[in-house]
């Protein structure tokens, strides 16, 4: 636990000590990215203290081959990952001819770091003593433009405080990178030029095998006080790194300041050969507008964000902190604007995860993104996913499955499956369930039904197809069955009729069906144009039915619930309330067979089911459902308790509400799973967001209304969230014992509140 | 498959083809050993085709670091693995200058390769053509001293058949080596002398990590014709190779003779320092009694092994020779003279399975080594698990157990676990259950109860400790049940209530009882020592009691079998025989989530539990169940054939019986698995073993007396076996219609034929 180490601050994430065991777990917290690209927070002078550097392009990614001690039949041959990329932000300084080194110097005082999430910027100052006993003052700040996704800008500042002092900066670009997780450490770059012209760096490189071309650049300014000048420069060219150095006498008491503007252009969006005459357009503009301009810009950009997507808490300024450092990260990971992207678990804060689309996309973030953007960005979300069926059918191919039967695959990041545990890979097959239901979702929160013949319906066959294929029948049952499986709670491996996937799949099947007969009614030619693509026959039709109907749900009539899945009442039942503390995170003392043969749940998993399907079941058999689960569960995924505070809430139980929503939103600030250091968790983040609105506001979207059945938790005075709900933006502003609407930019509309109906009026 | 490669013969392995694309099989097929050491049939000359070049010295391992995709708790650190040791077999030569290479010969003609088991020795003998027009006739002998462990010898002999030439033999020694199978291309030797003393050469060496010490030597002797000459000798010392090189004219049809004498001495016999001067001592036995005498001796050797060993069969050939090789391949393995050794899956044929000790040896090895060697081999093999019940304990403690219950590991080398697959490392704790085994049938069998109070015990109650804390209630099934296990069909990963495993933890539990209750009445001193070291408690005691009692086993009335685990019935159940054969054998075609989720059994399961208990069931229910199993079973282990050609035989089913027997016996010579160049089936060949003595013999002990229940397979004339039993060597004649029984050295025994008691007198 990182407790009590940030800084409670409504607007931003603030350090004021500097401890080198804290640096990594810092360099996660306050990541910056613009949605293109991302950075660890790094220092840009040299550092010789624990760090661990990192610099992420979204989209540029190396197929890293499998590495595992035992192959399986199956296993994909590549995993693919988000690349290290080149370093810009560098810049070494030295102080009287001294390396300026905060792991080196004699002292560190009035250090501060913050990451102004309103602004989105990153900036560290403090005073430092050199073993030359020069002391300076620093301010270092850095933000990734927003408006201009190829540039980076850097604002680093240095006062002599004590004597004069000669002050060298070398600003560098370097793709002598490396990637601190690979299989079997193959060299991922390869530089091809590096060049300097005049004040501009160039560095020409590419990834090997999937050959995105990537230039690297950078140009400086300089200013004296307040006084741009003008430095004479040397350049130094190595094989791998550019280095300009420019060196100054500078006054006690003057600031010496350097302006470094540098990014990257890619063959994501270039020409290859036009790379650099696209960074030179890119510097050209930097250097014309300069820092201030770029940086006031930057601000309006984070505040047109904030307009939208802001929840302020009033009463409780670590749960504010932590709603924001939520929706700030989700911001910086993905913009939406470029449907070949997607939002990794840990987003461009580690390389954990690869950088890669795991189905956390489709359960947990589409809300927000359908919520706190323009439509088209949730839609970007689904394209994803119908660009990449063709690869899910070949998926499915590999494992056995024919007819254009689709399995998603579980990690991601071109469509081909990246991961390679038999347990997740073959079997957490309930994946397929959440794309399906990302189209319904999108469907029901926007009421654009167009996405569903256009595309959404050969997603939706080819995951039917998948599902009556995977499910068998059981004579013994007299039911089918599906065997085999790995569910939510990934605490549990190949077991039999896993209650969420069975249903998932039953409800998957059933609304295909339902889409294929509307399609067959009002789009006719969209139907016959994708009963040809996807040669749906009238035979699997029937299969399909058959399946749905006959699915088959382990279910205990002594607790009146359904089990998890078949043999479940078999475990030792003892809650994990009467665990040993000192054996918790069981994932971190337990050996895997012992977890495995254990009741504890690493998240909702049957209550996954009752989240996703709320409306097929009664509160009581929530209530009861939660009641039989909840005290079994772990929550060792930061998904896990966000879907239980939205149901706590929901069940009126408030307390446990906050105190998930606590832990969800203050996961990585405080540092719950000791981890914080590999990375943030960025997907889980969506479900910080859905505590606030579907858990605390209780939105739900019925009929095409909003529902509302707003609860607030004792702690707090009020809480506001806006939601773009088609088209139209509305603010909920809750009070204890009072509800407020405010609406803007449309005439009306009528929402519910507890169940009746109220007109809201536009403000205007 | 391979079948009519190799020539049949009732006492040799021959090929008479020399094609690059075999040389690798070959390479496994031709391999030698003498229990110490053992070699892969590489040759002796440079040959520049594909190869896998392998030698190894038993007992010296390497720990390689694991390496996996995805860590779980509980994995072992190292993987313990036999190395591939220095290579003392090479001989460069060139005919006039020109390097011999049967890769790049112009011809090769009369090529013959035998594996001469009766005697011991591998031949080579060829006329080829070299690129230079010169045709040789070689023949290359060789052979590992059953009598010097530390040292084989090489007669390698040439004769130019169309002109004089110069012929140059360099024999070397190199430890420039490496293994194919590593995590992580690390080193595992260093060299830290080569030297020269004349004409002998030596290597020190030693593993990294474990400090194996190993001195590589060797000396040479030369001959035309039959007269030994004294050659010049042309000496080169490399990082880590030492040659000596000898060169002389030879007249046409002269032949140029070559005798090699080298070896190892390593630091598991010798003192450290001392490994030079005990190499010296070898090649001076050597050098003194000559190639020719050795070479007799090696053959008296072998003589005295298949006078107790052999096994004939009359009427086919194939049959006889498979037998043979694979009672031959057992004594090349493992001679039972070091309980520091063990027998690994491919003993000295190949990488795979890091020559680490698996549950094969308990329950397919130790019948043959019982049967055909003196008591005290098997005791060896007991002991050799007695010594590491400390790390069965550490291992388990690892997992989560206490009190000293042990899990003994799934492959190791010293006792540590070195699997690192959850499903198998953590799940396939059957094996405790053959180690306890093991100590019920060598009891059985040699009516020698000592080791059972001076060590066995120890063993026993560990065991019966951990299936006492393994084991839990459950509730709803209001019995004990073990969740989450991989029983002997690995095709089945953590399943439920595994019938074979449940059985054997609870028969553990009621044998070590049962034994305690013994050394209570009758070594009460030993019962008291070790109660007192064991801490068994009465609580403990009676919790055994209660979880062997209480015992679940899965049943369906409606087959009237017992489940191989719960929910077995669930599954699609489709025989093997329905099933495409262009998908068979289906671990190379299916996907691992699919072999999961179908009925297929890759070795004997439920019926292994048949196998080991065959008395406690009636013959009917052994029908029932093998009638119900072997239907399912697509035996793509090397261990299934044997058990089930054995119950076959014993339901009268002789046809079905000699298909098992045929495919267990020359699984490698045919190469049914298509990868004998990776290395031969060791463990299963003693299951062949078993196949005839129990299958068809029918062999059985009961009461401490010797039952048969001979058949024979129609194709057979007759065939005999011989077992020591009790100090007394039996043999048996079967031919069609009568059964001899023919004892050897002591004055007469007890054996019964079909239930029905029979005198055999000495026949002395």
């Amino acid at each position: 636990m990182n407790r009590n180490y940030i800084i409670p601050d409504a607007w931003s994430i603030i350090e004021d000590k500097f401890e080198a065991d804290h640096v990594k777990s810092s360099e996660s917290l306050f990541s910056i990215g613009n949605g293109a690209m991302g950075q660890r927070a790094n220092f840009e002078e040299d550092y010789s203290g624990p760090s661990f550097q990192g610099s992420y392009i979204g989209g540029v990614y190396y197929p890293d081959k499998t590495r595992v001690g035992w192959w399986k039949n199956g296993y994909p041959e590549y995993f693919a990952k988000v690349l290290n990329a080149p370093n810009f932000i560098g810049i070494h300084i030295k102080i009287n001819d001294e390396v300026f080194d905060l792991h080196q110097c004699k002292e560190v005082n009035n250090f501060r770091r913050e990451l102004n999430m309103k602004e989105g910027w990153h900036k560290r100052t403090f005073i430092s003593k050199l073993q030359n006993d020069i002391e300076i003052k620093v301010e270092a700040l850095r933000f990734l433009s927003l408006d201009h996704e190829e540039l980076g800008a850097i604002q680093y500042q240095i006062t002599p405080l004590n004597s004069d002092a000669k002050i060298e900066y070398t600003p560098y670009i370097d793709s002598g990178i490396k990637n601190q997780d690979t299989n079997w450490d193959d060299k991922f770059w390869e530089t091809t030029d590096v060049d300097i012209d005049d004040e501009q760096a160039f560095i020409e490189s590419h990834t090997l095998k999937t050959e995105y071309k990537v230039c690297t650049f950078m140009q400086s300014q300089f200013l004296i006080d307040d006084e741009i000048v003008k430095l004479s420069v040397q350049s130094e060219k190595e094989d791998l790194k550019a280095s300009l150095s420019y060196s100054k006498e500078i006054k006690k008491d003057q600031t010496f300041t350097i302006h470094k503007f540098a990014g990257y252009t890619t063959s994501l969006n270039h020409q290859e050969n036009e790379l650099t005459s696209a960074a030179k357009n890119v510097l050209s503009k930097a250097v014309d507008l300069g820092f201030e301009e770029l940086l006031s810009k930057q601000k309006q950009a984070w505040a047109e964000i904030w307009r939208m997507s802001d929840i302020t808490i009033e009463g409780d300024v670590e749960a504010q902190q932590g709603i924001r450092f939520n929706i700030f990260q989700l911001n910086q990971t993905y913009s939406g604007k470029d449907a070949r992207l997607n939002i990794g678990p840990k987003g461009f804060t580690g390389e954990k995860y690869g950088g890669s689309t795991y189905w956390d996309t489709e359960a947990y973030c589409l809300p927000f993104y359908m919520a706190t953007k323009n439509q088209q960005v949730a839609k970007n979300l689904l394209i994803y996913r119908y660009r990449h069926l063709e690869k899910a059918i070949e998926n499915a191919e590999k494992l056995g499955f024919k007819n254009g039967a689709a399995l998603y695959p579980m990690v991601t990041m071109n469509g081909e499956e990246s991961h390679n545990e038999w347990e997740i890979t073959f079997e957490e097959i309930h994946r397929n369930g959440a794309i399906a239901y990302a189209i319904f979702n999108y469907h029901r929160y926007t009421g654009d039904y167009s996405y569903i013949p256009e595309m959404g319906m050969e997603v939706l066959i080819a995951i039917a197809k998948f599902w009556q294929q995977r499910a068998s029948f059981s004579t013994h049952k007299n039911k089918y069955v599906i065997l085999g499986v790995t569910g939510p709670n990934e605490y549990e491996n190949n077991v039999n009729n896993n209650f969420y996937t069975n249903y998932v799949a039953q409800w998957c099947i059933n609304y295909m069906l339902e889409n294929l007969n509307i399609l067959k009614l009002d789009y006719f030619d969209d139907y016959q144009r994708i009963i040809e693509k996807t040669k749906l026959t009238s035979e699997e039709i029937s299969e399909m039915r058959k399946v749905a109907a006959e699915m088959y749900f382990p279910y205990s009539e002594e607790h009146q619930v359904y089990l998890q899945q078949d043999g479940f009442l078999d475990k030792e039942m003892i809650k994990v309330d009467d665990l040993d503390p000192n054996q918790r995170p069981i994932n971190q003392y337990w050996s895997w067979d012992r977890i495995l043969r254990s009741p504890y749940i690493k998240q909702a998993d049957t209550l996954q089911g009752f989240y996703f399907f709320e409306d097929h079941f009664s509160r009581e058999e929530l209530e009861r459902h939660f009641d039989f689960y909840e005290p079994f569960t772990v929550h060792e995924s930061s998904l896990s308790p966000c879907v239980h505070s939205i149901q706590a809430a929901s069940l009126d139980r408030m307390e446990q509400a906050y105190e998930f929503y606590l832990r969800t939103s203050r996961l990585d600030l405080d540092d719950y799973n000791k981890e914080v250091e590999e990375g943030c968790h960025i997907t889980s983040m969506a479900g910080t967001w859905m505590s606030i609105v579907e858990g605390f506001g209780g939105m739900r979207i019925k009929n095409g209304n909003l529902h509302f059945s707003p609860k607030i938790p004792q702690q707090w005075n009020s809480y506001s969230f806006k939601v773009n709900f088609r088209g139209k933006v509305l603010t909920v502003n809750v009070e204890q014992n009072k509800v407020d609407f405010k609406l803007d930019g449309a005439p009306k509309m009528n929402v519910f509140v507890n169940g009746e109906k109220r007109q809201i009026l536009d403000k205007a």
